[in-house]
């Protein structure tokens, strides 16, 4: 149930990223969450991240698209670990639209009203760690 | 200051693995933790973690030598995903020395008295997703 739960607040939080609606998308996190926006530059509290995500959309020429794809969750007393592939459909620099598939993790909280919310958003995943940060290009879409 | 007692934590929660001191270990985690055994096995709460602990000293000859390689710590909220380097020196079947690197994640809370716990330690990383859960075999040490 709690994983039910979790899966439904990323699958929504890639919907609001995609339709580029900022509001929900702060719903997902806690007020004092931490987003990895690139390996060495991080966004702490919900206006830091919100403008994050508003660069992130202007640098994908708002065609970006987020999915999701295999997820596993391990939950320890009440913070819960998402391991998932993220999967981003973006336009390369030529303009042609690429996939790009990364293997990131979340953090999250369960609150007082039952809900978790993201306390830590490292779409990297373990690829933060030098000489891991080449992505994986998994195909290009004609 | 923060990461420093993360990382001190880590480093002798590893000491503790290599010397099988599992009460000292046991120190490291939340009443309440998760430890991710193996991709699909986990342990739940200080007793079955100790026990799986146990029998992975067991597992690996009593030789089973842990250290820390590249550390990663983001801060969000009152927790911490710790993205590391996990150096294993154990014997293969053959008997002979073999270094395993694994990049590991943890997940750290900050309790009232300032110190940070572990409460899910998953050294697989997002390696646990399937088809990404061969390990990498550094060297072997004649």
């Amino acid at each position: 149930m709690k994983h039910q739960l979790i899966q439904q607040a990323i699958k929504a939080a890639d919907e609001a990223i995609t339709s580029e609606d900022f509001d929900a998308l702060m719903a997902f996190y806690a007020d004092d969450a931490t987003l990895d926006i690139k390996p060495g530059l991080i966004a702490n509290g919900k206006e830091q991240i919100r403008k994050a995500f508003i660069a992130i959309a202007e640098y994908f020429g708002h065609k970006l698209v987020v999915e999701q794809g295999e997820m596993q969750i391990i939950q320890g007393a009440d913070t819960a670990l998402v391991i998932m592939e993220t999967i981003l459909t973006v336009n390369d620099q030529a303009g042609v639209p690429a996939r790009i598939t990364r293997r990131a993790t979340y953090v999250f909280r369960e609150v007082p009203d039952g809900k978790w919310l993201c306390v830590i958003d490292n779409s990297y995943g373990t690829d933060i760690l030098a000489g891991q940060r080449e992505e994986v290009l998994t195909a290009k879409i004609e």
